[in-house]
């Protein structure tokens, strides 16, 4: 039986990375080892991570007035990380559309001063506020942090707030299934459990003026100019992550670019709203202008019947697909690798189900 | 042609480990996806987590005192860590026995009040300065912290020194390779890409009580208790790395446990060094009472001797025998994973490349 993985995190990655990486596992490229097992100062990881940065500045258009780092601990070390290095006294505005959008804040909010600009939480975060309608951005504001997706409440950003201090955004769920101007942001991070490979590294990239605001004494691994000054080989860094994320933005280069899988992510994701849409046996919370394309998220007529649904689904080889536990429901993450067979698959057992079912 | 890797990490894992990886790397017990594409919450990686830990429990003998956790970031993010939550406003003592030690004290230098109590700095880290010599850790310290083997100089501790404060040591180069009595140590830390798995993750053994000195106001993914609090899943650990760590640690069990693997480790590295005493072409700069059983270090009779040896090894299938960068000349690093026929195999390579060279 065919499965797919409709995963948030971590997340099903492409066929073709997959077997690349097994073919190679005990023998990477004729060493005799696998690269799990090599130093991360030889001639073939080093190969490995020069790829893995030079693929990711391709496929985003990145200039070297920015830096592209790996950096262990993911988006959640991020939150606390970027305060550390670029709050310093003044204040940082947060963009509060979900879960982890709350959490960035929180941790800012521990570190030094931070304030939250807009919020649908009242709304459980069925939608991004109109940013006409948001608080103003002072010009001396530390940052604006926005969360690009929204992986639990399934909304996304359709188009960036314009501010005149840097925007960070956590780009976790969403990075490189879309165009987006690099030059328009301070800084972007994602986790690489989504889009980028396994779990274990955040991918972050900074525009360089910004590491100036690093304060004097953090500890090494907690600046961003060791990563930086050191290629982010200042120490071991997770040679398996930085691998798998090379061989994935090889991949999005043979299929068209981010902009080739845009185009895809784009379709796949019109289709399920479009069934969505076509039937009141499901139902989805979320505001039609802020319909994440990554993370679909819907409800049954009961909550036993999501569970039913989710069970079923499964033994139909359609895993993963219980929606967050803070919120419940149904949920399909269709990431970049998520083939348009995958969503086909599904909605074809959503009729079914509610034929069986209704 | 077989190849032996003396990476001193990431390094050799052992090949049934391997083997076992490759095979289910593609679709993880019959689940259609791989492990790294499955979720953290999920009951297939729940499984793998939990068994991880009690075997690291079981191996070592961790009492419910003691918490165990997976850290992403390394012995680096640990140098740091540590000192956040245990040093408040009392002094820490660290032993300077070589160059991560050296880091580990000055990432607490950079946070608050340490000091070194012994060196061997002066004498290129040849030797364990005796603790009778040590300058005496008063106990109103915060914590003694020492490096149990240092990875570049080749020098290891055989005994640990008694205090009355809690004792923190880096395990990173010798974790289970050696039985230790856990309950002799406040707090045990380890890279994980020497003798636990790949790199990316570092394992912490902490006694609980120490988890009391944690200071109000630390970044969440920086406080060991929201690690122990969470079993360690707060965030999206390090899965891979978590599942390698299991899989060492079955094959660990299935080798004789600790204690198994100890005596294979002592009879490496004891036909390795006998050799090396054998032979006045080959130097050893390490202390005989201090030498590693991990990492083992020795010269040629020049430079380009030392270069040309790495050369003509690498091409018998003998690889990564390169010295550190900041020593030089050759290291041999033969952790649990190393069979004693790659010893075996080092050796007669010696002695012939002196044979042809001498």
């Amino acid at each position: 039986m065919k499965i797919y993985n409709f995963s948030a995190g971590p997340a099903m990655l492409p066929e073709d990375v997959m077997k690349i990486a097994q073919a190679e596992f005990c023998d990477f490229k004729g060493s005799g080892s696998g690269l799990i097992e090599l130093s991360h100062r030889g001639k073939q990881f080093t190969e490995v991570i020069e790829r893995a940065e030079a693929n990711v500045r391709e496929l985003m258009g990145i200039s070297e007035d920015y830096a592209v780092l790996f950096i262990q601990g993911g988006a959640s070390m991020q939150f606390a990380m970027l305060a550390m290095n670029l709050l310093g006294d003044k204040t940082a505005d947060y963009a509060d559309t979900g879960v982890w959008s709350n959490k960035a804040y929180k941790e800012a909010a521990n570190l030094g001063k931070a304030r939250i600009v807009c919020s649908s939480k009242e709304d459980k975060y069925a939608y991004i506020p109109e940013f006409s309608k948001w608080e103003a951005t002072p010009a001396d504001a530390a940052y604006l942090h926005i969360t690009s997706n929204n992986t639990v409440a399934g909304t996304q950003y359709r188009v960036f707030p314009k501010v005149d201090v840097p925007l960070i955004a956590d780009m976790s769920s969403d990075i490189m299934s879309r165009v987006v101007n690099v030059n328009d942001f301070g800084m972007i991070y994602a986790g690489a459990q989504k889009n980028l490979g396994p779990s274990g590294m955040a991918l972050v990239i900074m525009r360089k003026d910004l590491l100036e605001r690093e304060p004097a004494n953090l500890p090494t691994m907690l600046k961003y100019s060791t990563y930086v000054d050191n290629d982010s080989l200042y120490n071991t860094p997770p040679t398996f992550a930085i691998y798998l994320l090379a061989l994935v933005t090889d991949w999005i280069k043979a299929n068209g670019g981010v902009a080739g899988v845009e185009k895809l992510n784009d379709a796949k994701a019109a289709k399920l709203y479009d069934y969505l849409d076509s039937t009141s046996y499901y139902t989805t919370p979320v505001q039609k202008d802020s319909r994440s394309r990554m993370n679909v998220v819907w409800r049954l007529p009961s909550e036993e019947l999501d569970a039913k649904f989710v069970k079923e689904a499964t033994a139909a080889g359609l895993t993963q697909l219980k929606g967050h536990r803070i919120v419940g429901g149904c949920r399909a993450s269709i990431y970049n690798a998520m083939p348009m067979a995958g969503v086909e698959a599904l909605i074809d057992f959503m009729r079914e189900f509610e034929k069986n079912n209704g």
